[in-house]
This record gives structure tokens, sequence and C-alpha cells, in this order.
């Protein structure tokens, strides 16, 4: 773990007052808006622990985050954005396991009681858990430095579940959406990259289109949930790409015991990454930056017309990027199908900062 | 929430080198002592989610508890017992539920990554994990201020949940263990209380065995999952008392619609308790202090003899402090069974500090 920026920790203990986290509870989290009735859920929040019924054949599959002020957020972020991008990443954990989302519980550490901040908190939390009937049914607060911590649970079918080991030689490798814009959101918003200061914005001032674009993909990344449910069984293998792919595409590889192909001019671009950075800085972003919450997943050849169809009719981008081959590694190949060795000076710049 | 002793928050954005971070969850967490393989566990740390069967004819039950340093634990404590405490505390809740532990996930956040503070935090939360058969099965880490969130995920039979809401106007309480020992523990520690500056001990230097007991109170509290486990089956309701007997049994008569009434002369403390605090201090440590992580439970009396004999040859103590009435709200009793109204000086003096 690199570490940086650490906060002082206070040393003197201090117990929290109850009532008031009570009060907070029941105004701001356990409401008909967030922790609804849902099928299954046969105890929410208010006892020791939630109690959730899980179908004979289904699996439970559970991801938890943290997510830490000024590290994985600015402090100052609109609370409501915060709210998103932290339930948003952890459904996108679910999406990469082909789950269904079915719950979620919240361990919410504030440095103070704010009843404006905790609304706005609380609404962009019911925005998501509305959309994929997902309610909060338990958890903890407390006082200290800014985190939220959320374990999501998620409903998966047995032996449907897209484990990382899957993927088989002559398999394709795919990509949802497009790639990049997390880490050139960064830079949008003004925020440090880790890619080093070589990584920058083309322009000065972006457009306040591509500035809205960058701030909605930081702030709303869109867990590819609905793609998982439909054509996750079609799915050989996943994984979200929060790292880079990398690094991502890498733990498929590793895990499958198998290696991969990828052609670079086949990677999807935004049209805001187009047009606010460069080639060489746009692969950076795609290969290291992390952030996208897009899924990376193989498809066996056979499959892959069905993917396509799927995709298509739910106005998903899926794109095609490569191969899995027998092996160990990965290879990056050009336009004309050549392998590119990568060790031009983004990379190694990359190889220095990690 | 009441708020004292906040870190200033770092503002400055941080990305997590991930390379490292997964070398220490392989090196310290995904090992085969903590992250052991158990029936119903079908996938665990290494992929975008774990992955839990739950048998037909039970529910699941979740808790999570989050614990920051310097307000939930001293900083400098020993690694071990900060994971003792961490995982125990959680424990407790399931035990509440008579549940019994299945497995948990972590996310840990650490201002720096220390081999040795992750070896020996890792060693205790091995002992607990054991112990109950509750390996680790994912989570998340970061670097940022000292916190650990903790998900226990558990199993109960349908219908056998000991819900807060079960309570019955005839039934009987029950309290397991001894109480006012976590609070007491405060003082014997040197660390602050949120009882006042009335709330003391009455020798200066506790012996080395009370030191030791109260030592091992705060860190190491037995959560009752053995007795809940057993005996659960006979609980009409329970919580477990991490805030307070009065506000925690106060919990089960609003759930379920009832009164209460304590013998205050049958409250059990421990022999270091009876040692080390006046008699009035010692109430309010059983009523208010809270991190006994012991239960409170009802009974109904046809049950009670049945209840006894399982305690007795679990070698658990359980004492029976009152009777579930029609009404509302909780009456104190004295030895002679009239009603005594806690106007005292030491209860003003709480109502006057939350």
């Amino acid at each position: 773990m690199a570490i940086a920026n650490q906060a002082p920790v206070p040393d003197v203990m201090h117990k929290l007052n109850n009532h008031s986290e009570f009060a907070i509870i029941r105004r701001f989290f356990a409401t008909s808006k967030l922790s609804f009735p849902r099928e299954g859920i046969e105890l929410g929040i208010g006892d020791d622990a939630a109690l959730i019924d899980v179908p004979a054949n289904k699996l439970l599959a559970m991801s938890m985050d943290v997510l830490i002020s000024g590290i994985h957020f600015p402090a100052d972020a609109a609370p409501s954005l915060i709210a998103n991008r932290a339930l948003a990443v952890n459904l996108s954990d679910l999406a990469a396991m082909g789950a269904e989302p079915y719950c979620f519980t919240l361990g919410l550490v504030l440095p103070e009681s704010n009843g404006k901040w905790l609304a706005d908190f609380s609404g962009g939390l019911e925005h998501l858990a509305k959309q994929y009937n997902c309610p909060l049914v338990g958890g903890d607060m407390s006082a200290g430095p800014m985190s939220i911590s959320i374990q999501v649970q998620g409903l998966v079918d047995r032996n449907r579940a897209a484990r990382r080991s899957g993927a088989n030689v002559g398999d394709k490798i795919y990509v949802s959406g497009t790639l990049g814009d997390g880490a050139i959101a960064l830079l949008a918003l003004g925020l440090d990259s880790h890619l080093g200061s070589g990584f920058c914005l083309s322009q000065r001032d972006p457009s306040a289109v591509c500035r809205k674009f960058f701030k909605d993909a930081y702030f709303k990344p869109q867990p590819q949930i609905a793609l998982a449910s439909v054509a996750g069984k079609l799915f050989s293998s996943a994984i979200d790409i929060s790292d880079g792919l990398q690094g991502d595409l890498q733990h498929i590889l590793d895990a499958s015991e198998v290696a991969g192909s990828i052609r670079l001019d086949a990677i999807p671009y935004s049209k805001s990454a187009m047009c606010c950075v460069g080639s060489e800085n746009r692969l950076l972003a795609a290969l290291f930056g992390g952030d996208d919450y897009e899924l990376c997943f193989t498809v066996a050849e056979k499959d892959c017309i069905e993917l396509e169809s799927i995709a298509r009719e739910l106005g998903v981008r899926v794109t095609c990027i490569g191969d899995i081959n027998a092996g160990e590694g990965m290879a990056y190949l050009g336009a004309n199908g050549s392998p590119i060795e990568l060790t031009a000076q983004a990379f190694q710049h990359f190889s220095a900062t990690t």
C-alpha cells in the first residue's frame, strides 16, 4: 500500500452519543425510500443483524469497498455524488460476477453530524437503490475521519457466476463502454492522478460538455448491471475495470492460466477522451488508469453473435479487443496485427511511479 | 452523533498502489489460516465478489461494525487485541440473533503498511476465526486514518432468529455474564469514559489480577455464541449489551411493545468490578456503560428451567434480573420489590453528559 496525505489519528478515546446516532439512522437511513421492503429481505435495519433469504437455486455474492475521503473522493464533493459513486463502484463488482443486486449495508464515518449533508447523501443512495431494487438493510455509524464502507449483496444462479478463472483458449476478450474516462476525469476535475506529470490534458480548458462528461464518469459510473444480468450467462470470465485494463485483465489471465492479446487500436474511447487527451495518454489512461467500472469479460467465439445482439438491444456498447491464447502473459498488437513492445516512455514512466 | 477528537481529513487525492495492496492481502489475509475453506463458501478472497451458499432451511444474518482508531480502540493497542475486539463485537451481534457464525469480510484502512503490525493483526483474527469456523472471505484495503470495518455473516434456522420484537408479557429477563466490566475497563486502562468525572475507580491502583481482567474484558470480549447456538431456541427476544443494559433492554421493550422491571440487586457483577468500583458507579456502568457484549434476552417462564440447565452445562453464567410486563417503560425495583426512582445524582449526571 502506498501511503501519502496521511491524516493524524486522534489518540483520545471518545464514546459515541448513541441517542443521536439512532436518531440520524431513523431520519436519514431507515426510511421507506432507502430501506424499502424487498422480497427475501426478512429483517432490515433495527435489530442486531439483518436477516435475508437466499433462494435455493442461487448463490449470494458479496463485495465490500471502502472509500476514504481525500483518497477515493474529494472531501468537499457534493454528498449525493459521493453516495452515488460509493454505491456504484460496489454494484460494479456484482456486475462483474454476473450477479443481480439484492441489498446493501453501509458503514458511515463522519467528522460531524450535518443534516443537509446527510439528507443529500441519503438521497444519492436512494437513487441507485431504487434503480436496482437494492435496499439498505443495515450497517453502522461512527464519528471519525470521513469514510464510507459499503457491502453489496447480490444473487447469482448456481454455476452461472462469472469468475475470473473461466477464460478458455479461443475466447474473445470484450470490454463494455469506453476506457480511460475515469483517469482522465481526475485531470478534468483538477484532481491528482497517479499516472505522473506527463499525464495531462491536451488542452488547458476542456469544453463544458467534456467537463460534464468527465464529472459524470467519475461520480456517476454506470455499473453494467443490465448487461451482466442478461448476457452474463455468456461470459466465460469477467472482472470490472477498477484498476486499469492491463492489471485487471491480467487477473483473468492469471486465474484462468491463459495468455491474452489486445489490439490497441480496438480499445474504445469516448468522444470526450478523444477530444481532450493525446493518443499516448489515452492509452495510458485505458491500460493503467482505473476507475472506469466497465466490465472486461471473455466470451466463447460461438457466443459472440448472441452477445453483440443482446448488447445492441440493451443499448450497451461492447467491443471485442482481443483474444485468449494458450500460454501466459499479455501481448499488445498494432493495427497490422504485429506485436508492439510497450517500452515507450509513458510506460517506463508508469513503472517508475508505482 | 457526538463529535470530538476529529482528525483532519487529507484533501489531496491519492491513488493506492494496488500492487502493494494485493501483496499484503496475499501475504496476511488470503492465507490458509484465515481464509480457510468451509462448507458452503463457494468462493472466497480473490474475485470481484465472494460467493456463498445458504442452506434452504436457514436465513443469513448479517451485521456490520466499524471501529475507529482513537474512538473504539486506542491507536497504540496491540494489533492482535484490536483484531480480537473488532471481530468479537461483530460475533456478539450474531449471538444476539441466535445465529451461528459463517464467514466475515474486512475493510481495513491503515495509515501505513507495517509487516509486523499486519502479521499480529492477522494473527488476532485467526484465533477467533478458527474458534468459530468463520473464515475471512473478502473485503477491501486502503490507505487512510486507521479504521476497521467488519461484516459478519451467520446462519440461523428459519423462524428461530431471536429478534428484538419477540418478548411477551410474563417472560423473564436474563443477562449472560457480568455487567459493567466494559465501562470499568476504560478506567482501569486509563482511557476516557463518557460516564463523567464522577465515574471513577474506588482505589487508585487496581491489583494486577483486576487490571488483567479488565484488559481482557475490553479487548477480548467473549461473544456468547455457544449459549446462543444451544439455548437460542428458548430466547423469545435478544440483544447484545453494547450500549448499556438500560438502552439495549429498552430496544427490546420498544420493539416488543411491552414494559420491563429490573431488580437492581439481581444485576450480576464480576469480582473485579466489586473490588474496584463503588456500588453506585457499578450500577452506572451496568446500566449506561456499554461495551459489555453480553446478551440480554427474554425467556418464557416455562422454559427457564431448561435455559438454566443448558447454561450450567455450558459453564455460562446467566442471571434472571427481571420480568416483562404489560404497558411500556422500564421500572427499577429495590431489594424489597418496591420501585426505585433513579433520580440520583449519578443518573442526572449521565443525562447531562449525553
